[in-house]
């Protein structure tokens, strides 16, 4: 076996595996922002017609694979493996989405940088030959997620300045060997980054390290530069981590400037929609890839992308027991055309 | 790139990944149990010399790391990859494990399942040439996973007769595409199969038809059967869900019989120790291959094992709010000698 290991933390995928369809499920919220032309499925029931709102992430992750499988043309059992995950504990929105379907299920946990990662993993999957129509799968959920890790939402709670508002949806794409749709060229691995950032309400803080040690790794491993991407993109820092990761890149002598935008600072209106320092949840960087990006490169108008998907890894637990917050970010090349 | 997939759920690995390495990290009541000897460190404190019982679950894990560096004869710097994942709520016993090392981590979520589901993984990575030197690696810890999923332990709560003692361990192993040790030959992904049980204490049962579901599946195909093995081992099915197992392969026609070994059978003496139907959690069927299980394997006592990682996908929220416990089952084929 050859190997298509770059550098420390990359590898090469020569056969490049092409995502050749892709679908997303947007909450009100979202429908209501500037993203909104670009999601497959709206719902203006923060319960998507369930009784609890973790049964509406698992019902709004369903509709994603469904509408998935409705674009790609095949069923359900066609799929040869999802990979999943999302917020909620033990990840039951992937889970329970999964449950007698009899599909291949391997779960992930990346926190909000699970899109990235079930990307990374599909491309790993299809790349060594492990499987063919491999899905990369997540979502996330404001409700679900506000009560979890922060307060029931009766509480009416204030929510500080650098707090970002967590994306109510879900973003599934089929990842395959063959077929018409943009490329996986190449993936970065993320290491845990702890800047010691303690402040739960700020958790692009803590990620942006971790995102420039990956897009860092990314160019030195692969030999590129920001100067070959089109469009950089992170998943959910939100205004003050983007403009964090800004001062990193500067500080070593990199220049992100017009290359970087962020899906955080991307999906809401934060004139009109106040969400402070912007969107964040798997779900974000999720819609916003399977409905803005992969639109772009698959017309053409984006040649390539480096998806930096990033995560705050903290749990109430360990915030509570006085813990920083570590950051992990994983990157995948996507370059568009058919 | 040749597809390497066989039927629906497995794929075969013609250059056997080799478990180059291994090392096993007990707790207390696990290092008083029958396979003492075969744990490479035992501790006696709960709390591992940590302040909280999920630092102690990163220490574990950490010790399991540098334990299987200093075995293999490397830095904890030259491992290319981490795959690990555990049950603490958003995994952060495996995230703060693997905080400022500069390995490349990617976090699984897959209950009890993470050792087999961290080994097929990292089968996929050495075997499809994205890494070498990939750790499978998880943990689990009474007393945290009590208080997590159950009740806090000052309660003195009293435990049902199906209910299972999860075990304080940890267990990481070293996959690579060279060396010597036993060969990772086949792997199947599980599905999520819920056979609408929905008490919380009685596990084994909510896993069973998830294991016999990838045993059987296995067997398909890889085209082969009980026959072919010395050992079939579940992961933590205990007393129960192994009897369940039996009598579901019964009535399929298939005799598991004198193969079958439940890690959560094998990890406490019963007679002695109380744990009513037996151990449990990731580092059950963790501690147990990377002490017993390998060495066995790799002295040739054992020729070729189906290694069956069980997990039961619930929370406590999905429990509380009515919902049967789904369980998923990955299975990795392992062959001894050198």
């Amino acid at each position: 076996m050859a190997s298509h290991k770059r550098g420390r933390q990359s590898f090469a995928l020569p056969e490049s595996p092409v995502i050749t369809a892709w679908a997303s499920v947007a909450g009100k919220k979202e429908a209501e922002g500037p993203l909104a032309h670009t999601f497959d499925l709206k719902c203006r029931d923060t319960y998507f017609g369930q009784d609890t709102w973790e049964q509406a992430e698992n019902h709004m992750q369903k509709q994603a694979l469904k509408k998935l499988a409705e674009k790609a043309g095949i069923l359900l059992t066609d799929f040869d493996l999802v990979f999943s995950g999302d917020l909620l504990n033990q990840c039951i929105g992937s889970s329970f989405t999964l449950r007698n379907l009899g599909i291949p299920h391997l779960g992930l946990y990346g926190a909000c940088s699970t899109m990235a990662e079930s990307l990374l993993m599909a491309s790993m999957a299809v790349g060594g030959g492990f499987g063919d129509k491999v899905v990369a799968m997540t979502s996330s959920h404001f409700a679900s997620s506000e009560r979890q890790y922060r307060f029931p939402l009766g509480y009416g709670g204030q929510r500080t300045p650098t707090s970002q508002w967590t994306v109510t949806g879900s973003g599934a794409a089929l990842v395959c060997s063959g077929g018409k749709g943009p490329r996986i060229t190449a993936c970065t691995i993320g290491t845990v980054r702890d800047m010691g950032v303690k402040d739960a309400n700020n958790m692009g803080a803590a990620m942006a390290g971790a995102a420039y040690d990956t897009i860092r790794a990314h160019f030195e491993d692969m030999k590129t530069g920001p100067e070959d991407f089109d469009r950089i993109v992170t998943g959910d820092l939100g205004q003050v981590g983007k403009e964090l990761l800004m001062e990193l890149a500067r500080k070593d002598g990199v220049s992100l400037g017009g290359k970087l935008e962020d899906c955080g600072c991307m999906v809401f209106d934060n004139t009109t929609q106040d969400v402070h320092a912007g969107g964040s949840g798997c779900g974000c960087s999720a819609i916003t890839l399977c409905g803005h990006y992969l639109g772009k490169l698959s017309t053409g108008k984006l040649k390539k992308i480096l998806f930096c998907g990033t995560g705050a890894l903290l749990s109430p637990t360990s915030t509570q027991q006085g813990e920083s917050i570590p950051g992990v970010c994983h990157a995948v090349c996507i370059t568009g055309g058919n």
